[in-house]
């Protein structure tokens, strides 16, 4: 058990770690423990949780955080792969990030066992499980049996724990959301390493996303959060590896959840757009990789496309629904989830290509519509978000479709609509953008760019 | 008018802060106005002001923040001194730290007009307001008329302003106490140098006290931050000194809300403690100095103890009451404010000297009683505290009163009791430690230690 500390000696401790006070396990746990007993108010563990972020922690620190965030009693994982290694994937989140709904359905159709776990939006980007939510009737939170069970019979779980995984995360991360603490690599590090220690992964591949829209600024802090990633999950027993992605255009071509959803499913289909193939063709790998070291990676990908063209990994999205207790006519009837009760087009207002498409802006469109949160207590409309028509580097005509935006018939869609008609910009077909492709990047990669547990690591 | 910014501009900024973007004084008042328009949550203004004290400030950015404070709109002072200077002091806070309540009438007794407005309790320093509260029917707020209308009559005001003296600092000031963010040079700096310019005084005397116990952990941060403050001070047209003083030891004998005005009342009757007497003569002697910069100090000196001796300075305390509705009657009779309910006698385990007085210890002490806030709605028991019996350096017997400690009946005294048991050391004479004397210093003696406008500063 950790001792109850009063709330006088957890301001003084914040007072503390801003001159340096290292951060340990113990203390840690005993903030989170006075939140939890309700002796500690939100405005002072926010204030606790940008002192982290500001300062930044070590690596040993981070490691402490994400002990405490565990809790004191280690107990058994949530679920088991009954002899065969449990993969999952975690993205740090993009605009237009529909992979998980994708990658887990595709992977399980190789029959790899994939148990993803995921949460709620996070500042401009949606979570997996506010996209998911917009499926009538589908259930998400499980108990741990329900959840080792699911993985049993379908090999593929998509979902959230309905009891107390992480304790200490549970508090920390609607908070750090909303009080603009998203950007902290040792907050984003102890979040996800400490959800796939407790529900008991063997495996995980991370997806950094970089670029305006994403959390991480550039290349180069990607590449230190994949690093601080796989090495705080290897600290844990973790077998990891990492993709690095380009997030500041959207991820394929909706922005909202049911919107998102419904392209996960085209995707599934066959109908993929490019941009959102390459990356979750790249995820797909790795977490194969992670689960099967031997196979060679042409092969990998044969058996990914070959998932996709025979439909089984439809399949196991559908079964997976179905399981979940969800509403499947709209995938079966194909006319999809999401069902706005506004949709505003917004056209080209001179001829060219699309030479860009800004993730950030559409984000922000999003969330001005209704898709994310703001405020803790914001209630997320489903069907509110964005469908690009033209693709980065496509040609259109004057007055062409570029983009549709939904919402509902109260919200005023006006700002979204300026937001998105700014966000796609047209121009000569010289000034076409070209996003950066996915690179895979494993432990022995990235972990020279991990400070060595004396410096801090910002993203 | 300061153009109104969204949740997601604020929260965004406060990520790009901790990143380094350079706080201005438009992005400041931007995030101060959405709070106040409610559009900001606590949780949020609170992770702002933490990643402010953990990244620290520069000093062209603590300017802006201090006129973010102020508002777009510069008003006219609130009080003006009919041509001779108003001089004002602020004490960074400590624990028994009631000088306010001495040199005020003190200085005024010399015929220099001091208008001091207080604030309420940070950490677990108590504020003069609470201090003052103690006196049954004494008003503290005043409009800018009815304070102007006081110091013209009485030269000497002490009290808390009605309106919105300075409408950025209302909402920071409470949060930083409760939120662990008292510790921070630049928002200390920017709340109490935003007051003094709003307030209209021409001159100010700093009381920077250091050591456990204090905002100020040693001499040396001490120095830094009374060189910003005198800078910062200066920034805004108004002449500045300083005091440097030991605050590990508590000040005077009393601490506590009303315990330490009687104790103040003791100190004008001639009565007062050495420690308490040293300090507030160096502050008295610098408000003076400001004030009248040809007088010599000895004279300077001669003319304090003499307001003393006279009666002088207790008069314009009790007319100060008076004017302010206070019940003077305790004053009169000599019996004081203080009443509590328990009175518990600290005794000497041992005999031998009191080598130490721990002022943290006693300030937790105080915090335990009811003496001070630790949550922003906490109410105050204004009986609540403790009186030191033997000062540091006297000789006592075994199962000699070191100290008493009061409350209320319904209050556990227990956990206070044995932190003040444990705050007055006792040992061989040889151990006593002799706590330094105050230091005047000038703006040409600290600015130098000031940060030239690239570093952070810390306390």
């Amino acid at each position: 058990m950790t001792d109850m500390i009063g709330v006088d000696d957890a301001l003084e401790h914040i007072e503390r770690l801003r001159h340096g006070e290292v951060l340990t396990t113990e203390r840690a746990a005993q903030v989170l423990a006075l939140h939890r007993a309700g002796g500690l108010a939100d405005y002072q563990l926010s204030a606790w949780l940008a002192t982290i972020a500001a300062r930044g922690l070590r690596f040993t620190e981070t490691v402490a955080l994400t002990r405490a965030y565990l809790g004191p009693d280690r107990r058994e994982p949530a679920v088991r792969g009954g002899g065969r290694p449990v993969v999952d994937k975690h993205s740090t989140g993009g605009i237009g990030d529909k992979t998980t709904l994708v990658v887990v359905p595709l992977v399980a159709a190789l029959g790899i066992r994939v148990c993803k776990l995921s949460g709620r939006g996070l500042g401009i980007a949606g979570g997996t499980i506010d996209k998911l939510e917009s499926v009538p009737g589908l259930r998400l939170e499980f108990t741990e049996a329900e959840l080792a069970a699911r993985l049993a019979t379908d090999d593929a779980v998509i979902g959230s724990f309905s009891g107390e995984l992480v304790p200490g995360d549970t508090a920390t991360y609607g908070l750090r959301s909303v009080s603009g603490c998203v950007r902290s690599a040792p907050l984003i590090a102890a979040s996800i390493v400490s959800k796939k220690v407790a529900v008991g992964a063997d495996a995980v591949v991370f997806d950094v996303r970089y670029g305006a829209g994403s959390l991480v600024p550039d290349r180069g802090a990607a590449h230190r959060l994949a690093g601080l990633l796989v090495r705080l999950g290897a600290e844990f027993g973790l077998r990891c590896r990492a993709v690095l992605s380009d997030g500041s255009v959207p991820l394929g071509r909706a922005v909202g959840n049911a919107a998102e959803v419904d392209e996960a499913v085209d995707f599934l289909r066959g109908r993929g757009d490019r941009g959102l193939a390459a990356e979750c063709e790249a995820l797909a790998v790795q977490m194969v990789r992670v689960a099967e070291p031997e196979e060679p990676e042409a092969r990998i990908r044969e058996r990914l496309r070959s998932a996709v063209g025979s439909g089984a990994a439809l399949s196991v999205f559908v079964r997976m629904l179905t399981a979940q207790g969800g509403d499947t006519a709209p995938v079966l009837r194909g006319d999809g989830y999401c069902r706005p009760e506004v949709r505003t087009l917004v056209r080209a207002r001179r001829a060219g290509w699309v030479t860009d498409v800004s993730a950030l802006d559409i984000g922000r469109a999003a969330l001005k519509l209704g898709a994310g949160k703001v405020f803790a207590g914001d209630v997320i409309d489903p069907h509110a978000g964005i469908r690009l028509a033209r693709p980065l580097g496509e040609r259109v005509a004057e007055g062409d479709v570029l983009a549709e935006v939904f919402h509902r018939a109260g919200t005023d869609g006006g700002a979204a609509v300026e937001l998105v008609a700014g966000a796609v910009r047209v121009g000569p077909r010289s000034e076409c953008r070209v996003p950066r492709a996915p690179e895979a990047v494993s432990g022995a990669d990235v972990f020279g760019d991990v400070p060595d547990g004396t410096g801090a690591v910002h993203v």
